[in-house]
């Protein structure tokens, strides 16, 4: 438990006045808690109020998995035959909550098991007003401490060791499922936590989110893009970087300086006091007039810390300028459809001591 | 799209007396629409009425996943800068649904991301009583057709080939992410798509669901509980076994004979009609005859399909008849903290012909 988080979340629910949280198994969990759960068909989690009362609801089966909160939490058991329902209501209840209250879900916990805990606390006499948490805790997680801050250069040193050596590997004649095996291999060969990488080759690289069949191999003068994230020490990396096999095409040529270009341009407008959206436009219009606009459809980028993607988000949408701490990828990419596609991804991060890109692999056009 | 199932849903919406159900982003989304899409940051689902009026929500990023429904379904794109809100609200009302309405939400839909479709109905004059939808679909899903249960047995005896290689493999010195990896790389480069298997050897066998740190190594004289499951074709698989490397002692052999013989007596009860909460306490009563109850702190099985885990369940909780297409896992357990757990797990149908136990693999006590 982190007492200091704990007590900045419960001002954070001052502010926005919220009676209470249920933190679900997810990163935010951890984030308060140091559990470790991931959502599950047995709702866990835990419910902590404005003035700082808590319980954990705990499926029966993990109760070894909570050593680590008894001394700060209750624990509130429940068992497969009961459900959740009675056993919720009576801990809710205990928690000085009634009447009609308001209380934030954070990401992790099913819309459907949410319905019934509503359901259980109107048993009990409370009527929550649900409130999508989703960005309760992005104030705190998305100013990254002096060692969460170690901790993401040392995911992404990784991930350029990764990429180097993958690099060297990359050749025609290899699928797409030995190019994931590759990076999969290796990270967790060094004590890495790989997310399933994006590998596409050819006309598969069109799709900005490929990944559905694996299954081509690698031709003589192809284009590969590589997409690979993952965690080290809890905290993730992310990049991507697309290679040549022979020699491109001028067209392939144009596309990717392009995107080289807009990606420079959009970190040259990075740092603290910097606005996501005119970071985004900087690397939209110039990909707008290479005459592409209509093939980068998505936003720019991504907060990422013990979450791959979290705030702060570097799109159109997000006026709220940026502080120290924040940390994102910038990742424009182009996309013809059916033909090839070229996105290049780094992250990067605000510090004391400015603007640090914290991607190394080189990003010159390279054929391998 | 499976015109067939639609309709079938469509039937059960007027049973349940529910205006619509959102079809999230799932195996309930897959075995109505054939779409194969998994919940992340940007919602998606199908939306459909008591009347046959639909439409799916789409992320523009997906635009290309969606062809094989465009001719049957109405697809709705949002983009990533405006939100879904606007667009949904307005798809919304063209579905012919107005004032207060209740629509179901299957598994695969962030509470979060609920409250905000919540809010976007609103803002379009439609107030949506939102109801659990999990188990809406188990009516038909939990009912495999012919084809589905070939498929079940396909995938069984796949993993029933992976444990055989891997009682081979089996051997002191090898760490437990060692024997993930093989089982991994087994049904790999067979076709198949694993989920992370538990490989627990010694007292982390005590653990029900271990899986946190994997890197015990296995010993002399050592107890190791191998539960894996994943997908061939679509279908899940999922069994357990617990060998010993070496021979056991004459507590482990008591221990492992009860649970063996827990899972007989309720295996020796599976038929359609009979009720899963009186297969329970088959293997239930024989555990705790032999003074193991409070160490078997979970249900005896769960149903399985597209998901590993779905209706019906076998538990104390659950009784309504078994029906012909049934299928599901038999697991019972005895879990000693800090010392050694044993489980034994086999899938089972009820098909024509009767009780089909779709895994061979041998469960006598085996010392590798």
């Amino acid at each position: 438990m982190n007492r200091n988080r704990f007590e900045k979340m419960l001002l954070l629910l001052r502010e926005k006045g919220l009676d209470g949280v249920f933190l679900a198994p997810g990163s935010d969990l951890f984030y308060i808690t140091g559990l470790d759960f991931r959502s599950d068909s047995r709702l866990k989690g835990a419910l902590v109020t404005q003035e700082g009362e808590s319980f954990f609801l705990c499926p029966s089966l993990h109760r070894d998995d909570v050593d680590g909160i008894r001394d700060t939490m209750r624990i509130v058991e429940w068992e497969d035959h009961q459900g959740f329902g009675p056993p919720l209501g009576t801990a809710l209840r205990k928690t000085g909550l009634q009447g009609r209250v308001s209380v934030a879900f954070t990401r992790g916990i099913e819309a459907g098991d949410m319905i019934d805990v509503l359901a259980a606390a109107r048993d009990a006499g409370i009527e929550i007003a649900a409130v999508n948490g989703f960005t309760l805790l992005a104030p705190l997680r998305s100013v990254k401490s002096q060692e969460e801050q170690a901790w993401m250069r040392h995911a992404s040193a990784m991930n350029d060791a990764m990429m180097e050596a993958f690099a060297a590997y990359l050749k025609p004649g290899l699928y797409e499922h030995d190019l994931m095996r590759f990076v999969v291999n290796f990270h967790e060969t060094h004590g890495g936590k790989p997310r399933v990488p994006c590998a596409a080759t050819g006309p598969n690289s069109a799709k900005p989110h490929y990944g559905r069949d694996n299954d081509r191999a690698v031709e003589d003068n192809d284009i590969v893009m590589l997409d690979c994230g993952g965690w080290y020490g809890g905290y993730s990396h992310d990049m991507t970087r697309t290679f040549f096999v022979g020699a491109p095409t001028d067209e392939q040529k144009n596309v990717y300086e392009t995107v080289l270009r807009a990606q420079l341009a959009a970190m040259d407008k990075v740092r603290a006091g910097a606005v996501p959206r005119d970071i985004d436009a900087a690397a939209r219009d110039i990909i707008a007039a290479a005459g592409y606009g209509e093939f980068f459809p998505h936003r720019l980028g991504h907060g990422i810390g013990l979450d791959g993607h979290e705030s702060p988000y570097i799109s159109q949408a997000n006026s709220v300028p940026l502080v120290e701490g924040n940390c994102f990828s910038i990742e424009p990419g182009i996309y013809l459809k059916g033909r090839f596609g070229v996105r290049i991804e780094d992250l990067v991060m605000l510090t004391k001591s400015g603007t640090e890109i914290l991607n190394r692999f080189p990003k010159q056009l390279m054929v391998v």
